[in-house]
């Protein structure tokens, strides 16, 4: 179904050192380009890390991850999918953003996602921190909620930082909730660990429905069960896979901000997304990934193994619903 | 029953990469300080590697772990422990050794040590090299011998280095034992590993009763089991815990001088700290991370993290003896 | 003059890797504090990168450069100043900015140096980008302007960004001189260099009366000669001075966010700071360390060795001053 | 049964960060030296990278091997083999290659190796890219087909890559096969995994009767039912091993060209090694470090433990065979 | 006379950190696009390193390059030359090389060349190591020698390696003065440096008429001195300008495979190109830039200002032939 | 008169990258070895840096050294010296220190270099921090005090640290006068800088007669100038050349525990030592290198050509000697 235009170059033709680094090397694709409108999913870069509390570098992470991209190839070598023969892909460059003003780079980002969603296009995007999940679901769940499978070593889910302020990388989905771009009993948050100031996340989510598997949990029982409960959570509705690359522990992924000890290593990492197979899914991201932190490469490595895996899943879920 | 100038600030009002750094962004009280009376555990550095036979660095590392211990935030994520509302906590500075006398340096940890014991407070330290837990001991032990869980990859039982010389890192607990500080019956060693030059070490262990638990059985038997046998080892009685960052596999921990490959994992690496709860535990400490080597900060950070899990244990058991 | 009190730890008691780290080993004085009124130079971090328009990191770099300054002792080598005789210094600790919101940050910083300037204090700051000079030139000029001599490659003079928004580290000398906090025709920049989109900064410049000395003129003609037309644009008013890192050949400061290729080596670096002896000078900073891109800590060693140098010309206006 | 003069040097004796560098602190004996006619295995460095399709850089794998291979010691810590008393082994220093010509580099390799197998000697080598692996072989096996266990995250079974190219680190046991060095019924290749162009590879391992264990195979069963397997195809004839470090996960071992995500980790890195006991191992390798991409050394010193190991298991069989 | 359509895009719009990396943020454009008509100076990727014959790694600097090149404006500070507006410049790609071919790798490129030769286009290229530029020379003067200037710590004109191989990063200058590619009365070599094996590259030089500036000439005579003995070399006739990243000293260019101490520093790298300004310039290469030895991309960055340089005076020279 | 023995390998032959690393490639000659009475001038490691006071390494100096001098070719490219033709060279190995006692690694330093001195060879050293000077000229300087220059940025004239300790890597030079090992009115130290303490160290200096040039006065009176001052102090006699490599900016050498700003750049580096033709020189050595702190490997390969131009000067010295 798909035409030769959408196709990664194969390092057995160009080295994969060699060429402009695009996402997993497929065509870039604009607005402007008039094979836009075949792109069925696309992937786009957020470089933005305005809502960081803590140290810094998100911003350069679309590039590095296009950068490392260039390492994937064109088959799942366990599922044995080929994404790129499902589904149309194409890198759609990036969403610019303010980096000095956080409501601002916000309300470009939603522009820029709403011409997505317009379009009917899939986005799996890389960001950029946690906070720009918010503006991305103001596009996507403008008309109805969502639910979401939640990859993190945190909730996200706080009120508020520094007195008040109520727009950062550790609020956005308290913010979603609130917004009703999230419906909360379809939410499902896993992995989450680490030191607390208090539980006011926890209790929130205990409050509006959100089901929380903490590490612990996660270690006790393994991925298929945990998968299992939250594929249940998910259900057959639209859902929205976000995936925080501090989900991991990080010996696997150090090039991140606020990393935390003792969590899942890179094979259940991509366990996780394999997962997900089956469900409704309409958006995913990998977030969080910050390169100045990333002192080998290693964390944008497996970031974007992770993309590959997301896209597999978002390939097959577009594939199924168009009947192929 | 704890006041408010013994809490840590928090990463809600100061973000974490502000302010001067002490250790879990505790106050620093030092001896002239009156406030020393009112403190029960005290978070101590000790910038010394004098008796490193290899890759040197541990001097750095007390510094180091105060930067990175801005990570730490005040309540357990798995035990929901709040350790800075059950005992009076603060960072009472580094011991100043002399890097270039090792006898000298000893004894001035010595009587560093010996003036905390004197003010009941329970030393929680970070290393310095494995060295540093000798002259720690005379302090603690000057009356009584002690129990000992030891984490790490070497017994640190050798007798002597380069001709005869009997004071290296590789060689504490073997006086430690000869001068009586120790009670080898109530002392347990888990995850000893790596390719050794003959077994003294380990023939001595066995000729005075140490137990040692290698990294091949720990990985067979699990933590929870290997845990419940070192605490009946430790048994009711007064109990020290040695934790050397190499008892964690290097890619965990590369941060250290004489790295062993194959050791636990980070999430094994806090869950062992957890089972010493319910031990009497009067003291404890962190050795061997190394700076200069840890190219990506990631030792650092678990090292503290393990310190947190360490501070968690020694504020249960001060609480539970004070009858809070 | 000056007591005990206020002298940095020596190398020879201490070794420099022990203790907690302040400001060249000073000690930490804070409001709360009643030596307070003693202080009369206050070396304050500014941990806050909220204007940086292209790689972050300063917020980290207060800490960093405390770690690095116990490499400082306690004379000049060249000029044989004692700068901790000649005036009472101090360690402030950090102002608490909020990294999500420029505005609020700003304000913070400007009620923080307001206090400084009620105490009489005069501030050595370490930045944090070159957005942070402005709240700090809104609390010490706020009744009138003042003169400025400016190390940089930079002009900072550009008007706004990103479609009109107007507070990046790129604008504050724009904003300065609209708000009156500076007297353009007291004004030097020197360094200035790079690429650029286009002149309108130089326009600026030129139009306001502020004097800029590019680097091709500053190669041609010598540290004494500009450094000479420096003073005299100064002049005997209160001077400002403001340095930014990347200033330096990045060479020998990678560690910046945005460098240009072709400046002064490590010791001219040092030579412009000697040649302002004699300005009246009451405040100064060095801004711009950026450490996540600092590979090696090189630039965050000479940071510091620069501040040492801005602290000998303060503290010496400030006893000359005092009639010491 | 053997002298001294095959014995490594103590790191009790001298320092481990003392002295010129070779293999293990083994003495260096080149083909020169009366002493090689005493060799019974020889470990060698192939410093050639001219296979290699991505990222560069084994070429610097044996110094830095040899470098890190001081942190080894002379027991193995699990099995308490004592390798050097087993066999008689040496340091026959480095293969020199023709960096800029592959099949002139594939002469001189295998031309040295024909030199080692004359002279009775057993090679553990270290690469070098894993196309060093066919002109070995085509000295060791000039006679007959070998049995292979073969540690990867890649089968190396393609057939060309830019346009027909045959040599490349993609194609080494391709070529084996057809040239008839290998026995496909006794070779087993552990650990296959990434996303693939297509099954290419797959398809002729299956055709010719070569074991694939794709990597989840591996981690549900296990190391050592995979291990049983292993053995049970290689059976009792002759055998070769060959170790490509990204067998293992890039946490565990960053410094290679072509990682993929989800391998072992070290535990079971050295548990494979111990799990080929038994075998009739006539030679060995460890390939694929790139000392450029690994920042902290921990790949060095994961590659030389592993070395450590085959060595084990080349000297235990020799000796076995030797009926010592 | 330039539509907008060749122009970078602007930090002042888009962050720099933001957007598909191009050189200088130039629109790419194959040969496939209907734009490469008007294409006049053309930005070209040599991702090779075949020829290398210590430390990799050139293979990776194309890509780093167009990563860094976002640092680039559009305006050269010291000339005040708008390169965009004097010639439509593009980034036509990379060539595709075989990485374990050197032959073919050659051939591939000049084939390439010869494309941007015939289409008209002036091609300023980024290796890639030294070897490059002979397949380069000989599309560009493959029907007359060209004169060229050569800044470069070695002469790269020796005659063989490892025993009688001709084609290496240190001989292309032999061979293209052999072939007639370089009238080598017309080239001078500047910066040449280093101990030596031996002068047999120098007594080659001499016996041809090629001009050799060692570097304790270069820092004994100036900048200014030598830049006009260069242009009087070159002469009117056209012209090549190849430039090795290693003319500059390692301080300020680490990332090389072979470096040499005692080199420019940065400013001086810059001067000498604007010193070229009036030649008759029809091409240029920036080669041997190795990003895994490049830690802190301090090399990339001084990589394409150099790049910039070299554009701003081939774009003069361009639109002074076109009579602009 | 050289005998090929004594040759190093030819990177034409065999790639630098290739082969047991030895300093300059030179064979490894032992006591145990008939050609040691051959040997003119010994190259010696000394991997010990026990009188560290501040960042530690040094130790690892020796086999990092080695390593970076496969870079080093066979004449001079200024001078044309070509010291393997001159005096019959070798790799003596590495003293072995107790990393632990610094008394006894003195002893057995001393120890060493008596055998080397009474086998006639001249040693050319690579610490090791700088105390490891005070034990070899124990051995030079037995019978006789001996003339110095002596390149570094501090004086290393200290009376003692940590109340009294009077052997560190501040003192060897106070103590190397104190035994009457230097004649202080022939020695002459170049570059101190950097802010100090006190000045003891100058008054020591003043009072018995040590030139010492401040780096303000180097940078002002050039290389030429000071190095003729050098040679007069030093005159005829037999003098020791000692290179902390400290002196130079560290820009050019990160690698050190002790870096001050504002040194000489790599070019005055080289240039000073051949500023030492013609003097009498039975000895050098290059110290304080820290491969922990030499991020990119900068610091080893200055160093390694800083030792192939003392070599020289002792090539030419010892040949002229020799009346060759």
């Amino acid at each position: 179904m798909n035409s030769g235009d959408f196709q990664p170059v194969s390092g057995f033709d160009l080295p994969r050192f060699a060429g402009i680094a695009t996402f997993m090397r497929l065509p870039h694709i604009t607005f402007d380009d008039d094979r836009i409108s075949e792109v069925e999913i696309g992937l786009i870069g957020v470089p933005w890390d305005g809502g960081t509390t803590n140290r810094p570098g998100p911003r350069h992470a679309p590039r590095q991850l296009r950068d490392y991209s260039t390492m994937i190839r064109s088959q799942n070598g366990v599922t044995r999918t080929k994404p790129f023969e499902l589904a149309r892909c194409a890198d759609l460059g990036d969403v610019g953003p303010n980096p000095a003003d956080v409501q601002d780079s916000m309300a470009r980002i939603t522009a820029f996602y709403s011409k997505v969603v317009n379009a009917g296009i899939r986005p799996l995007s890389a960001g950029g921190d946690h906070l720009c999940t918010l503006p991305i679901l103001r596009a996507l769940a403008k008309d109805r909620p969502l639910g979401m499978v939640h990859f993190d070593s945190h909730t996200d889910l706080f009120h508020s930082y520094f007195g008040g302020f109520k727009y950062t990388h550790g609020t956005p989905f308290r913010r979603a909730v609130e917004e009703g771009l999230l419906d909360p009993k379809r939410v499902c948050m896993i992995g989450i660990r680490g030191p607390a100031y208090d539980f006011e996340d926890r209790d929130f989510a205990d409050a509006v429905g959100i089901r929380v598997i903490p590490i612990e949990e996660f270690h006790a029982r393994g991925v298929a069960d945990v998968m299992a409960e939250a594929r249940a959570i998910a259900g057959s509705g639209e859902t929205y896979v976000s995936y925080d690359i501090d989900f991991i522990d990080p010996a696997f992924a150090p090039g991140t901000g606020t990393p935390e000890i003792g969590g899942p290593n890179s094979f259940q990492a991509l366990e996780v997304v394999r997962g997900l197979r089956g469900l409704n899914i309409i958006g995913a991201d990998l977030v969080e990934v910050s390169p100045p932190f990333d002192t080998s490469g290693a964390t944008a490595f497996l970031g974007v193994t992770i993309m590959f895996e997301l896209l597999c899943v978002l390939a097959e879920c577009k594939a199924r619903q168009a009947g192929r």
